[in-house]
């Protein structure tokens, strides 16, 4: 009975698709979903069921899934709890191949619930179709712009995809991702897991050419034996990362009412994830900022890191962390230390960090000093401190009189905004040239700024903290020494 | 010749400041530095100095300090280094009490640079003047308003102060920190420290009335008994954070070539830390975090967290890194499970985090829940888990087509302004009614959206994750300690 992952290929790429429990009040889940599905750019035909309706938000709604005149290929079903066998029974009948289950109100609810829930699984597996679901948020496809969502989930264009078993989580990585520099291939929030598991998702990114990095929310993992199975398939090639929920024993308490899932031993879960490659986190900042990383960046061939700073404390605190994650410190050969000399104030650090001290006149000797660094066989990473972007001080504006805030956005221009384009234009080019990751660490928060979103749309990821780079670069470095290892 | 710390109130609140090395020169410190100077409210007088012009930025320009009519209190110094002995000579003949000497090329350059430190010190302290840096970035004081920086660090205002050896880190606490819900009292960049030290601004702000939260960078500590014995006085009464550059023996190279100082070993500083009831940080975002929750927050009573959800996950992730920071999660009383119960959907996690789940009907259940939960004795913090704000899922209106744009806007408001307006006031009351902490976890990173602004002034901080929540409880819950077992 059960298909081979690739034939979610449908579910993903759905040439039509029904909402059973379209609605058109205000506040309702059938509502939202309804919009979403038609708010992005999806070109598929989205059919809305309501019998009590006959067209909403401009679409014709029909009484029923057998009324709609073409073959449906997924059907998202929002009644309550009570009427989805009957609906599901309909869409099988029907011969849609995919359901996405929104409604709650099952095995996350008690005895009752859990046999509802057996029941729909059996009635449309008996057809063939299959299940996402119950009580779960949705999913997306950035190939097909289809977002079927309860909570405005319509992330940014990329190829980072996701599984969660939690559909906040599968919302704060795909939406905190989007502000942040990661764009979204496909999301699926998988709910109770009544049909579909968390593992053919992962089966199913493992081959999919749109997929370059997999993010997981995990709870807890049905089949152990699958789940490590699917995941070392999935990181022979690909970057897999995995928040757990449920570490703790509280947490783990929490879980079981959550999703009705066991939580398991996560000590346990840890030493899977070492054995088959899993970067293992335990927040979705940390999520995020791998995903970005590994999205953006190439594997370094190592763990020397080289710093360029103008600001020397912030250089300090970089190396700090670089040592504080396990990476090293690459030391200047003798060449790339008389290179520096050649046009560094003579007061430079001499060392890595080097830090080109305030009386270095021209903010591209940055550029030109990481250049050197990159030169260097042996610097796998490099990093560079605090690139001036206007945008960040734009807030200090409004603590200003009004005088003072026209005189310093004029002011701000000419002291950030010219090298600010030449210096960006500089590091666009290093990263062109050398296939070595180059990572910014900014000053301030700087998050949506024109100058961020330019970097990281030429591959050139920014953070705010030393913390979070020496954080994704200790991961870079590890991932490739786990492929290298197993021979991948 | 040591003057009392209580002396600095001229330091922080001048009448009068004059500008040696003004400039009308775009791109020059000196021009900068003015123009901040005058950007603030400032109500004494600024006097710019500069033998070639008359005029700068609409203030009149003096020659010397020596023309000027009235008594100085405060020169801010950015001549050349060679320069700065003659100008220091003519500040104190003049009777002014403090020097801030943003100059470079002293102690941090080379021996040469370190003579003349040590000469400019003489010569002012002959004559009872006090200095800040050289190599500094300046200082900033909420009091008078007035900001002395090279780099636009105006910051929100607010009680918590600052002492930094490095520029930069100053800007990046100060000006980070007013994005995300800290006013800053004072800041000093202390430079190398050629005179005034860290101790010095540590002494000062223990009984400074204007600050309650003392932030500080530290790359290397002069005096080790002394800066003990000063943080041992703050800490009696204020929480120090102490952000420690060089804890790496990299980081601690990289040390001595920025500020010329000794990083010293960071296993002694960290146990001093502990000894004297520090609290030692390893980046910039958790010295902003802390410095937010000790402005806003009652210290708890205990380590027992209560939290409130209707996002799963998100309270599974929470309860996991409460565990993870050595709290507890408290235990619900019968009475507390019952009056939860009268109320909630039956399926409510019946535990701690309490999970009012998808099926309540009424998002205020949560401020409700929470309410329950302030009123168990044994429930020291607790944890409002996404309260939802609408502003936090705009940048999704950008990924839509023009009419779903539209229509997102109105349907936003409906599905989350409503109830986030009575959301809000619901805790604000509840943050008025029970002396505990109340902290929110954000869905999505919603700093600067008004509805984080209004929580955040009326003592409701909010943090973008589940781990920064849970690493300020701990460190507040531990500052408590420490001062319980010290009798303080």
């Amino acid at each position: 009975m059960k298909r081979p992952a690739s034939d979610m290929d449908t579910l993903f790429n759905p040439r039509s698709v029904a909402l059973i429990g379209a609605s058109a009040t205000p506040g309702k889940i059938g509502t939202t979903t309804l919009f979403c599905m038609t708010a992005g750019d999806f070109k598929g035909k989205v059919y809305p069921v309501n019998p009590k309706e006959t067209e909403i938000m401009g679409l014709k709604t029909y009484d029923s899934i057998a009324n709609i005149p073409e073959k449906v290929d997924l059907a998202v079903i929002c009644v309550v709890a009570d009427r989805v066998p009957q609906v599901i029974e309909e869409c099988a009948a029907a011969g849609v191949k995919y359901g996405v289950v929104i409604s709650a109100g099952f095995g996350e609810v008690n005895e009752d619930g859990q046999e509802l829930q057996r029941n729909i699984v059996d009635t449309a597996r008996e057809k063939g179709m299959r299940l996402v679901g119950p009580n779960c948020m949705g999913m997306g496809s950035a190939a097909c712009s289809l977002y079927v969502t309860i909570n405005f989930t319509i992330p940014a264009h990329g190829d980072v995809s996701i599984v969660s078993q939690s559909g906040t989580l599968a919302t704060v990585i795909a939406l905190g991702g989007s502000s942040d520099g990661v764009g979204v291939g496909k999301y699926v929030s998988s709910g109770n897991e009544a049909d579909l598991h968390s593992e053919d998702f992962i089966e199913y990114y493992a081959h999919d050419p749109e997929t370059k990095v997999v993010v997981a929310f995990i709870e807890g993992v049905k089949d152990g034996d699958r789940f490590m199975r699917a995941s070392r398939e999935l990181t022979k090639n690909k970057p897999f990362i995995v928040l757990k929920g449920g570490s703790s024993e509280a947490g783990a308490k929490a879980v079981s009412s959550h999703t009705g899932s066991l939580a398991g031993s996560y000590q346990v879960f840890d030493a899977m994830c070492a054995q088959s490659g899993i970067i293992n986190v335990t927040g979705s900042r940390e999520a995020i900022d791998l995903a970005k990383a590994f999205s953006l960046l190439p594997l370094p061939e190592g763990r020397n890191v080289g710093i360029v700073s103008a600001q020397g404390g912030l250089g300090v605190l970089m190396a700090d962390a670089c040592v504080r994650h396990g990476l090293e410190l690459a030391k200047l050969t003798k060449e790339t230390s008389d290179e520096l000399d050649s046009f560094l104030p003579y007061f430079w650090s001499h060392g890595n960090p080097v830090d080109v001290t305030g009386g270095t006149t021209d903010i591209r000797d940055i550029t030109k000093a990481l250049d050197v660094l990159l030169r260097q066989d042996d610097v796998h990473s490099t990093v560079c401190v605090a690139p001036t972007f206007s945008e960040m001080f734009s807030p200090v504006a409004s603590r200003m009189s009004d005088a003072g805030r026209k005189a310093f956005e004029t002011m701000a221009v000419w002291v950030m905004g010219e090298t600010e384009r030449g210096f960006t234009k500089d590091l666009i080019e290093l990263r062109a040239k050398y296939d070595k990751p180059i990572i910014g660490v900014s000053l301030l928060p700087s998050h949506g700024s024109e100058a961020v979103k330019i970097l990281e749309s030429n591959r050139i990821p920014v953070y705010d903290t030393p913390d979070q780079i020496a954080y994704v670069l200790s991961k870079l470095a590890g991932y490739r020494e786990y492929r290298e290892k197993n021979g991948y």
